[in-house]
């Protein structure tokens, strides 16, 4: 079993690949410009391993300038709060706070507090703060709810284009397959019609299911039982000019990428994905009334998208895995690292 | 009880009126530039009573000028033919065809016969074809079955600015809270940000409940019993330029004329609404490839429409109702016409 | 105008009656048995405005006995939080709790205390709490967010049969037609198959359009412009051995009552209906695993309970309207309460 | 290249497996007590390449005797027909039929003909038909429709427990990541709380993407260019007693194994699931009216279904291109046979 002090290497520095389109600079969804991610890590005593993780749609006022947005339910046993209104009105109002089942409601009032206080939104009254979740109740001791609405807010502030992966932030006591999952990222660049496009995926993996990594199936059985419950948040940016539809149809993509990871979309799984798109040509201003024009790229160019967000979101999820160190939790629950080294000797053997 | 040669005013003649605002030059679906409406009626021998009514979106070519449509289910227990492609896409590439439950598949042969024929469209493999029905057999010998694709092709290709209504084309053998139903049409006019906008709507009303009119209980009873069942099929159209999605949110606001009416949507009552816009800045051409630039309405503006949309609905069962004359059909079945003259006596009453 | 110490009577206590069913007996939601209702009201300063209600499915342990549900979204411009939970599971496993659009935080924080409290919830690891909001930021200094999670734990535990109505829980602040809203009950029994059952509506009343009372336009205007913004959230309740599939579709039927009142689910209005069943012969007991046999009614007899459905939540929202009493909120805005005796005369006239 | 006379076996007989669990008797949707599978394949001359394929739920008249059954939309780039009807009711009341794009019309024919013609259904006036496509328009001249509703009536009334596979009935013309696809089935088979259940599975296979078998990307390249577009339909029964919504999560995973086999949803791919029980437990019976009981597997222990899903419907799509033959066509198109015997080489190695 590897130990806490183990280096861990994102999957791609093993020499491995998904897919056929190529990584962006940072392979990262911060490749996407404008996008940053916060996080905050709390590791406290023998019970307290959680977190929250942030992702920022772009530097401005999110709530006056607001992105198209679409989100797919791939099983709603799940706790994300604002989803009615991103589909209904087809945009993000706010960041995508992810973090801990119980600590929702810490999610909701540290983004509802950030929107609040932003310059230029004093007379704003109502906001749709999005807040995804999965359950890290196993080395986490959930039920003490120490995320406060501080940690939120800590979160947003300290977002970067470094996104730390593994048990950190929201991912900080999940279990994926049985092992230590956590925060992954990674992103694809591709060309539509001559114009340069980035796609990028950030998870919070906590699901289960038969274990494969580029198709091979991991055999090694982690030593605790894996139900397959638990859930994955899925977060996609990307810069191509969607409309909220087709966003939607983007977030749906990111569920197949689950399928090649072995994933049964668990009963117990609440698996979500939400998209957003940073195009300025896209953005929607709060206070510009009366008809406007968009870009938007048309259906027929959607699979080059459709294709890099299932291969983001595959390695994302292996990043995940990769980075994530053994947790020692509450009442002597071990999560355990995947054992990177038996893995690549399934994989070169296969 | 009025007999078959009465003249029948629509609602309006009457003195009579719904909601704020006005309506367009011919409160029809037609006052939407572009629209147009071909119906055939068959009425033969005892048993058939029966017909099409298409709605044509623009005179150009359907298929290769795309319009960006929503489809609203309010009851689902209906055969609408064509509706995921609509709600994945955003979009009609064929005029839309009413007819009885039974015939849609005359319908679809219909409208892709159309299509193909079309010049500019011979390398066309893939329709989707939007029929929607409702169930006229209780005048109507409906296992009989006699639609064909060239009672079809007919409707299509009469369509004018001219709108029959009553029972007439895919209203001629339906009941509506026990009375003869049928094509009701109307329109609604208003102003956005200084640009004047149209908002049209055709129904084929074959549904029930406790009729009201204009609010106030019709408790004249039909001589036949109403269970409610039956469907209603609900098209709206406008010139604003409005995305699928806020195309969809207006389709929605149809219901609520429906319960204006006195409906609960029974549960035999496949109740649908579709909607689209003709505004040539939110087209959408097949062969153009590439990011393109589209007029968007934004949500904050949507208000008025809504209201236009539940106005112009409401006036149009009344008018499906004030213009359907009494039929006799199949094994002695009368479904007598709504007696105006008692309704009026009871509005002025009231 | 109304000063706050008229005496303020129920619709139906003024000889007006809404739709041909019978009420229950105290024409509550909480005729159907086991439904319990409490509320928190908050009136401070010039500023404190709003509160909490909580609808209690029964009596026992309600995340160990769920209760199955159904949601409809008429306008998902809301944050009714745990709304994909309930859609993918079917079912309830807490109370319902409105309150305030920037409380959501609160109201979760509150049901999730609760219910990992309850006795026999001690291994309980995740809570899908169920919050829905209008948001009352006209009299209310809502930016202030004075809801604490022990309000709500203070409007649960003082659930019972009896439903105050008007400006109280979390209708103290809200708006309807321009007029004080708040909220409202009424209830409808009916016989299906020899089988008596009731179906009961509440709602919290914070929307608009031009408002109808029986059909007929109150043109009584209020004060106060009404942009038709605002939100309603429905609560029905049913001891019909429902389906969660039939309860959804129970739910959609709500929105009828709404354009019966004269809206038109303005954009800015977000309108959800959720739906439960007591019957003990559907309930789900978390604990007893393997095939078992469920109640359920079949699709074909549902039209009386829609019917039901649609008068209880039409009545309600009148209710809401008789029994608010003018409220004066911050920075001296004053709700005015809807003028009785002017829309007594209006009716008589009628 | 393969020719038309190889003999080609299924994935399985190549020593070959997909997933954990086992197969039932016959690896096919018919291993699921009373499915039955009916084909009529048309090849004449240059052009026509094209079929139907029926799969029939029960032995019984399937009108007066509705199986539960959910539908999942991945890509609703399609014309299924009947949709919008089993969401609705939550149940099948016609066998399902699969055909070509243009094609449809004569599916809702000959279900509809075939649902009056059955004794017992002399007083029907509505059916459901329920009829997918996938557009075969490669090989086969598609705009000529030369599927009659007798070819669909042939279809039903030769449904057996037999299931060729490969190019025929509705598969006859379809091309699956530039490959021969065609129909493809196969089950799996489980126990749950000490019950034997079974899952099968019959996919229509379209579509494409970067074929992956057993996760292994084969890198063979097809002679023909591969869109991705193209469409798959996917029909999974089951002899569990689930409820409509269990069966409608369980449609759902179907698309994880899409996902497995390298499918992107590219735009133009439709891709559908229908899931449907056979379980008596769970029939609804359209003559008996009043509350009735039902069988219902908990939420709880839905998961092993779901990897059954999973696993039936990836090795169904490996069935439909291991037994499909090279297809010559129209316009001298050839769609060629997956060489297996490359890929089979490529697994080994890898």
């Amino acid at each position: 079993m590897p130990s806490d002090c183990e280096v861990r290497r994102r999957f791609r520095e093993y020499g491995l690949k998904v897919g056929v389109l190529l990584p962006g600079r940072s392979n990262s969804i911060t490749d996407v410009p404008g996008v940053r991610v916060g996080q905050v890590t709390l590791r406290e005593g023998k019970g307290v391993r959680t977190g929250v993780t942030a992702i920022v749609p772009h530097g401005g006022n999110v709530f006056q300038e607001r992105v198209p947005a679409g989100i797919a339910v791939g099983n709603g046993f799940g706790k994300l709060a604002g989803s009615t209104q991103v589909q209904e009105l087809g945009e993000l109002e706010t960041p995508i706070v992810l973090t801990n089942t119980l600590s929702v409601a810490a999610g909701l009032s540290g983004l509802i507090e950030w929107t609040l206080r932003h310059p230029g939104n004093e007379d704003v009254r109502s906001v749709n703060a999005v807040v995804g979740e999965t359950n890290d109740g196993q080395p986490n001791d959930i039920r003490a709810r120490v995320i406060t609405p501080e940690h939120v807010l800590r979160a947003l502030e300290s977002a970067s284009e470094q996104v730390e992966e593994g048990a950190v932030g929201a991912g900080t006591g999940t279990v994926c397959f049985g092992w230590k999952g956590g925060i992954g990222t990674s992103s694809r660049t591709l060309e539509i019609d001559g114009e340069p496009y980035t796609v990028g995926a950030l998870v919070q993996t906590n699901y289960g299911g038969h274990l494969h990594i580029c198709g091979v199936p991991v055999d090694v059985k982690p030593p605790a039982q894996d139900s397959g419950d638990g859930s994955v948040m899925i977060v996609l940016a990307t810069d191509a000019p969607l409309s909220d539809r087709n966003l939607t149809r983007l977030a749906k993509r990111a569920f197949l990428a689950l399928g090649r990871t072995g994933s049964y979309m668990a009963n117990g799984s609440g698996d979500y994905a939400i998209a957003f798109s940073t195009s300025e040509k896209a953005r929607r201003y709060r206070q510009k009334l009366g008809v406007y024009t968009t870009a938007d790229l048309p259906n027929d160019l959607m699979t080059p998208l459709f294709q890099a967000a299932v291969e983001a979101t595959e390695e994302a999820v292996y990043n995940s895995l990769f980075k994530a160190q053994t947790v020692k939790g509450q009442r002597g629950k071990t999560v355990h690292a995947l054992p990177i080294s038996d893995v690549l000797t399934k994989l070169t053997r296969h």
